[in-house]
């Protein structure tokens, strides 16, 4: 029988707010067995660049990075988000490791070509590491991911934390049967934006393409479903999108199914 | 026979430097076997203090790390100083890994206490975790080491690189034959300042004595001696101080004795 493996992946609000960092760290910790923490960092990352009077560009919710944005980057979610949630985690006993792509070549990116929008120092992903990511499960680690790639060539990348956590549950399905998690500030997809209660307990392909096309699900909830039914389709076992409470309630959230 | 490890401490002017940067990797990563690398940071965490309108205080070349300095600490030193030297290392074909001390919970420290001066959030070293350095020496890993520590109560510690390059080949040792090398822009410990060829190949504790109440060694140069003459003390088996250069020609630079 093949070990579970759980990949979650939080938002920036969530890390980045103490009151939502310190439930995610508790209810994180508590769960038992193989599981890696991703995470985001972005609002830190605007924050901190306007102070050093560098402009931060968005196109389609993506941001273009370039070389100083890209520093920013590297510092903020390599260093200080990533660093308070493995200092964190180590106070809940989970032997946290803080990694990029990077450190022990674990995500090698390209960088991604000048097509009509330059997105600047932005990697896309080419390979993932199972193996020594199953290394560090297999001693009790818990890793840490922070949204940077490297090229292998000595350049870091900037790269979208969803991706790095559908591609690693992608990568490790073959190693593993794994459960991927998008954690977020609501509890699942929702018929009603404003409503938490009006979240769908399953979503599939179908309903999904439904609702794209009537205008109702919005942002920064499509890349999440591409890349969830993504991660389906390529032997990840479930793929959950929820908040820090359903996490500690059985992952209670929005399901997603290639078919209903 | 015990298997040699050696690690190498170098000053933030050498990785904050591209030039310098270049010639460390090349050189470093030509080192046959066990690595460590413990780098610094402190000019690049100055200038963007300075940006962030944070103010730097140091008392006695110490840093005084308040809240918002802390967190320069953790996005210069293990964000942006750190990943940028791994990404490096990993080019050329070095499987380095960054690491604080929180991360695998490597390096245990606690908040010195508020004495005459209140250093802050600054940590001293209890214990260093020599068997998950060990496991990933064994692994073929190059731990990158920044100067952050925690106190396992999820706090985060700013610790003087010096003292980690320290306390690790202490401890270390008593696994492999250490050799500490503390690597900075000079040659190694001059009898003239200004003239890197006075360098003294051989420096006892009777000398660094004498030389210390002629005043003829100077600030940052104290404790780094300080620092190796412990760890001679304490079971290493060779202290070296030199340059960049002197990396790549057998060790050239100053070594340190307990008695000639």
């Amino acid at each position: 029988m093949r070990e579970h493996l759980i990949i979650i992946k939080v938002g920036g609000k969530i890390v980045e707010e103490p009151a939502s960092l310190a439930s995610l760290l508790k209810d994180f910790s508590r769960i038992a067995g193989n599981k890696i923490l991703v995470h985001g960092g972005g609002r830190t990352a605007t924050m901190i660049s306007e102070k050093l009077g560098i402009e931060t560009k968005m196109v389609d919710g993506r941001r273009i990075t370039d070389a100083e944005t890209l520093k920013v980057a590297a510092m903020v979610y390599a260093g200080l988000v990533n660093k308070s949630v493995v200092a964190g985690l180590q106070a809940h006993g989970n032997n946290a490791i803080g990694l990029t792509g990077a450190d022990l070549d674990i995500i090698r990116a390209a960088k991604r070509p000048v097509g009509e929008i330059d997105y600047g120092f932005v990697g896309d992903i080419n390979w993932v590491n199972s193996s020594a990511l199953a290394d560090l499960l297999n001693d009790g680690a818990v890793p840490v991911i922070a949204p940077i790639t490297h090229d292998g060539k000595g350049m870091l990348l900037n790269t979208n934390a969803d991706t790095i956590a559908s591609e690693l549950a992608t990568s490790l399905s073959g190693r593993y049967d794994v459960v991927l998690v998008f954690c977020f500030e609501k509890s699942g997809v929702l018929l009603n934006e404003a409503d938490d209660k009006s979240r769908l307990p399953e979503i599939d392909v179908a309903e999904f393409e439904r609702m794209k096309a009537e205008g109702s699900i919005s942002g920064g909830m499509i890349p999440k479903l591409d890349n969830g039914f993504n991660a389906l389709r390529r032997g990840v076992q479930e793929v959950v999108i929820t908040n820090v409470q359903g996490i500690s309630e059985g992952l209670r959230g929005t399901r997603l199914l290639l078919e209903s």
